[in-house]
C-alpha cells in the first residue's frame, strides 16, 4: 500500500474534476491533502484544454447539467486520446433516467479506468436500470458478511464485462479488476453522515491511479484503505459535542497527515 | 417540540433541494445532521424523477439560473402532484427583478407548504415588490420587541393570504399559519456572520415538515427552535480565537447531537 | 494599515461576487469575517440589479460557463457605470484558451480597479498568452529574493500598462499601482495546501478597495497583509493531527478576530 500513497505525494498529479457543486470544495481539499492538485472545469469549451494539462480525469454525475454532460464526453474523449486514466462516479444512477442513461453512455463511449460507487449505483450500471433511492445505497443491496461471496462474484464479473476496475464502497468495500477482488474493512459507519465522503474518495482515487499508472487495482484499493483509515483516525479525535461537520474536517486532516507507514500498518484488507 | 424532531430521526425523510451553490454543502450536512437525507438536482430534465423518489422539496433562489428556474417549476408541480410538501426560500427577493418575479411566480403557480425568509424578503412577497439590500434584512424592517405586535399581525395576514405557513427569521422569529403565531427567541446574533444559516434552516425545515405532514406549523416552528438552540449550544463551545468558520461547524455539530429532550427544554417560544 | 481594515468593519461594504463554485462558500464566509457582506449572482438577467445594490464587484474566472461570462461583462459594465471598483481574479489564465481569452477581454472591455492572481496568471495577462499548469503558479515563474528586482519591475510596468493595481501573490507578494510597489512577506507556505485562499483574498480585497475608494493600492496591500497574517495566526493555533481542512477554518476565524492594531503590528511589508 505504502508506495501507492508515496507516489501521489512524489508526483503531485494534477486531476481534472467535472464534479457536483455540493461537495466540490471537499474534493478539492482532499486532493490537496493527499498530495495531488485539483482543477475544476465543466464548460464544454474549456475542458479539452484543461484535461490536457492534467494527468487524470474524475467524472462525477452528482449534479448533472445539460452542458456539463457535453463537457464530460469531450473531456473524457480527450483524456482517452492522451492516455489519462478516467474515473466515473455514477452518483444517483438508478434514481433518475438522466443519471442512469448518462452513466451508461459514459461507460459505453469512454474507456474508463475505474468506476466507483455504492452498491445500488453499481448494480444499476450492471443491470442497465435501477431503483436507487436518492444518493445512498438501498439497505437491500448492502454488502454484508452474509452476502460477501455473491457480492465478490458480482463485482468481479462486472469488472470483467466493463473492462474497468470496479470499486464498490460501503460497510465492506470491494475493489476488483475482474480477476482479483480486494475486500476492505476500514472505515466507520458515521462517515455516511457526512455529505460527499464518496465524492472525496473518487477525487483522491483519481490521484492514486494517475500516480500509479501500472497498478490501477492496487492504487484504487490503497485509496479506499486510506479513506477508511482516515475515517478511523478522524473519529478517534472526536470530542464531546462534535458532530458530522467537525468529522468532515478531521477526515481531510487525517488524509493530510497520513504517511505510507501508517497506511501500510492500518490497511485492513484481504485478496479474494 | 420533541416529537417533531424525533419523527425526523425516525423517518429519515429524503429531501430534494434546488438550492444555491454558495451554501449547498452546509445544507446537505445539516440535513444529514438532523436525521434527514439530502439530494440535489437542478437540471430540468432530472428533477421530476428525483423529486418523485423524495418526500419533500426545498426551493431556494439564492443563485438563480435561467435553467434552474425551469427546474423549480417542474419539480414543484411534480411535488404538488405527489402531495409532497414544498418550501420556498426567497433569498434576495427585493434585491433584483428576477428574484422578486421568480419568487412571486413560484408562489402563484405552486402550492407551497412553507415560505421561509428574512423580514425584508417576506415583505417583498407580501407587497409584490421590495428594496432588499442584498441578502440580509433591512434594519428598518427588523422585528423587535417594539414592532412585535404589528409584525405578528402582518405575518398572520400574509400566511392567510398565501395559504402557507410563513416563517420569518431574525433576532425574533415568527412562524404562523394564519391563525396562530409562534414567537421564538432562540438563537444568537453571531449566526448572522455565517453564510447560509438561513439556507440551512430551510433545508432542515423541509425535513421537519416532511416527517410531520399533519403539523406543518408546529414542525416548522420546531425546526426554527432547533436551529436557534444549536446556535446557542455551538456558541457555548467557542474558544478563544474561534470565529465564524468554526461557529458554522459547531452549529451543524449541535444539530447532529440535538435530542428531543434538549429541544423540549431549550425551545424558547410563545404562541400569540 | 489599520484604517483600511477599520473602514471595512465600519462601512460593511456589500460585495457582488461572480465566482467559481469550488470556493464560493469560503469567499462568502471570509467576506463576513472581515466585516463585509457577500452576495453571489452569475445569471446575466440578474447581475445588473444585484451589482447596483452593491458597492464593489469581484469577478473570478475559476469555473467559467458560457452564461457566466456574459454575466461578467454585464455586471462589470454596470459597475463601471456606477463607479464601483471591479476586481478580476484570472484563475487558471494560461491553462486554457477560454480562460486566457476571457481574462484578456475583461481587461480590455472593463475598467478594472485591481487584478489579483499568482505570478503565472499575471504573466499570462501581461504577455497575452501563457502556459500555466492548472491553477497553481509555475515554479519557474516564482517570485523569490533572487528574482525580486526583476519581478517588481515587471509588476510595476504591467500595472502602468493595465491602468490597474496589480496584486501578485505567492511566497512573496507584490502589490503595485505602477509607481510604488508594496513587497509583502506575511503568510505561510501551508496556505497553498488549502483550496481557494487566493479566491478568498480576492473577495476580501474587493471589500477593502470598496471601503477605501481613495486608496486602492494601500487597501489592496492591507488585505494581502491581513490574509498572510491570518495564515500565521491560524497556523499557530494548529494542533497535532490538524491538517488543511482545519487550517482553512482557522484562517477565516483569524480574519474574523483580526483588529486594526494587530494588522498594524503584524504586517510585514516594505515599499519599493
Amino acid at each position: 500500500m505504502r508506495e501507492y500513497l508515496e507516489n501521489v505525494r512524489k508526483k503531485m498529479p494534477l486531476v481534472h474534476n467535472i464534479t457536483n457543486y455540493v461537495t466540490v470544495n471537499d474534493v478539492a481539499n482532499i486532493l490537496l491533502a493527499c498530495g495531488g492538485s485539483p482543477i475544476m472545469s465543466d464548460e464544454a469549451e474549456d475542458v479539452e484544454d484543461i484535461t490536457s494539462v492534467c494527468g487524470g480525469l474524475n467524472i462525477n454525475i452528482g449534479t448533472l447539467h445539460r452542458q456539463s454532460i457535453e463537457a464530460m464526453f469531450r473531456a473524457g474523449k480527450k483524456a482517452n486520446e492522451l492516455g489519462h486514466p478516467v474515473l466515473l462516479d455514477p452518483v444517483g444512477a438508478g434514481a433518475s433516467s438522466l443519471r442512469t442513461d448518462t452513466a451508461l453512455r459514459l461507460m459505453k463511449e469512454l474507456d474508463l479506468c475505474v468506476i466507483r460507487g455504492n452498491i445500488s449505483e453499481i448494480k444499476t450500471l450492471a443491470l442497465g436500470s435501477g431503483t436507487t433511492k436518492g444518493v445512498d445505497a438501498d439497505a437491500a443491496d448492502a454488502v454484508t458478511e452474509e452476502t460477501l461471496g455473491r457480492s465478490i462474484a458480482f463485482v468481479k464479473r462486472f469488472a470483467k464485462d466493463a473492462g474497468a476496475v470496479i470499486a464498490v464502497t460501503g460497510a465492506i468495500d470491494l475493489v476488483s479488476d475482474g480477476t482479483a477482488c480486494c475486500v476492505i474493512r476500514n472505515g466507520r459507519p458515521e462517515m455516511g453522515k457526512i455529505t460527499g465522503t464518496g465524492c472525496q474518495l473518487s477525487g483522491m482515487m483519481t490521484a492514486y491511479v494517475t500516480a500509479n499508472p501500472e497498478h490501477p487495482l492496487e492504487a484504487a484499493a490503497a485509496s479506499v484503505c486510506a479513506m477508511g483509515l482516515a475515517g478511523e483516525i478522524g473519529f478517534r479525535r472526536m470530542q464531546e459535542g462534535d458532530g458530522n461537520a467537525t468529522y468532515r474536517n478531521r477526515i481531510i486532516d487525517a488524509i493530510y497527515n497520513l504517511t505510507g507507514e501508517q497506511l501500510e500498518k492500518g490497511a485492513d484488507y484481504e485478496i479474494r
